[in-house]
């Protein structure tokens, strides 16, 4: 087992500090440090999977599911702008980067397809968003998990892919709203706090990396309003998806 | 007549040569100092336009087309990845940013449309990508212009839009091949070369920013083959595209 075992390389993180974009710097002071870095570097080979909603899904192609570093298998949003990131700075490493985010889809939904969707396909790193509909969904689509269905359900799909896969690299990006947003109301700010937590609390408890993206889209929001990040307060712009491709590189190279 | 009123900031520079990635520094090195970097350092309000061919282009929507920030109507390629690092990074200069590439344009064509497709516009920087098919079209699409041609209609768009727009900053894109692509025979090397050079001098002559794309390719082709960067050779995949991006930030930010 292999979680324990980022490579924390202070040249490395110590350069990337001087290059931070100025939002990321101020969301994540820690990764100006090198105490508080969880840093992964990509070996030759590795396979990178993005999972989540629509936020990842971004209106990704079905087809060519299969076939990697695809550009319209990777969508129009953060999993694209991470992904050419990583390959144009890694062209030696022969990665393989997929993207399976699917709209709608909550932490159970994650579950249901994740033996065809994560583990059959061998991934060293996986990035899970997951959370705004299990909020959103009892509100508007007649859900009725809880927050404790949230946390349940999290904490397996963690466990069951640490045994599948015991040495692969799991981060967890925060689920996030964008305050003033349109398709929020007021009670999003205390209703959304816990899966928050509980999406912490996740990468905490199993020492997973974790990308702080409330905190970034609060820091994002004292330069620009919501309709500059993502008009509807959950699904980010590209600009926003820039944001979160820059914030997720912080821990990924 | 602002062109030289690029400004230098050693700060700015010094701390950009840290982060550069690896094939543009290394296609780039004088970008890794203060003295050989033209450096546009965007205003508010300002606005940015790509223009050129396919590679620009890029799969854009033509709807919207007078909608700023508008990422199906940047497309899919270069201008997308740039222009989310631009407003990723300046949230407060409420930019705007157009693509008006149309594929398979070459220089007289952009003049054609010049007055509604950049003029009208009134932008503050104007990014020019254009040759391949200057070449390319007289092997495969019956086109009788030459290298003269090229010249010839290069330096008068030039001219003629500083005449229009005195103050605007332009920068020129070194047209590229990708050694080894499967739309590439061995005349490409030596017929394309004038262009390179022609676009080259035409930036020199004007003292406008210059990209040599052609050495980026070349360094990231040490890297990894065409089918990487590019598999037919001219238009690039969206690791190329997001290496044009990154050298295009050595410019403008």
């Amino acid at each position: 087992m292999d979680r324990r075992n980022f490579i924390r390389k202070s040249t490395i993180v110590g350069a990337t500090a001087l290059f931070l974009p100025e939002i990321v710097k101020a969301a994540m002071p820690e990764s100006a440090t090198v105490a508080g870095s969880e840093w992964h570097y990509l070996a030759k080979g590795e396979t990178v999977l993005f999972q989540g909603d629509s936020i990842t899904d971004s209106g990704r192609s079905r087809k060519d599911e299969d076939t990697p570093n695809h550009q319209k298998q990777l969508g129009g949003g953060y999993p694209l702008f991470t992904a050419s990131h990583i390959l144009a700075n890694n062209p030696e490493k022969e990665l393989k980067i997929y993207n399976r985010g699917i709209s709608g889809n909550k932490v159970f939904q994650l579950a249901e397809r994740w033996e065809k969707d994560c583990i059959a396909l061998k991934p060293d790193v996986v990035s899970i968003l997951i959370g705004v509909n299990d909020f959103w969904h009892t509100k508007t689509g007649g859900y009725t998990g809880t927050i404790t269905t949230y946390i349940a359900d999290y904490n397996k799909l963690i466990a069951d892919t640490l045994k599948a896969l015991p040495n692969v690299k799991i981060v967890i990006l925060e689920p996030f709203i964008i305050q003033g947003g349109n398709a929020l109301d007021n009670t999003w700010e205390s209703g959304f706090a816990p899966y928050r937590d509980a999406a912490k609390k996740v990468a905490k408890d199993y020492d997973l990396s974790f990308v702080p993206l409330q905190s970034v889209f609060n820091e994002a929001l004292k330069k620009a309003p919501a309709a500059y990040w993502g008009p509807d307060g959950v699904h980010p712009s590209f600009a926003g998806a820039q944001l979160i491709a820059q914030a997720w590189s912080t821990c990924i190279q």
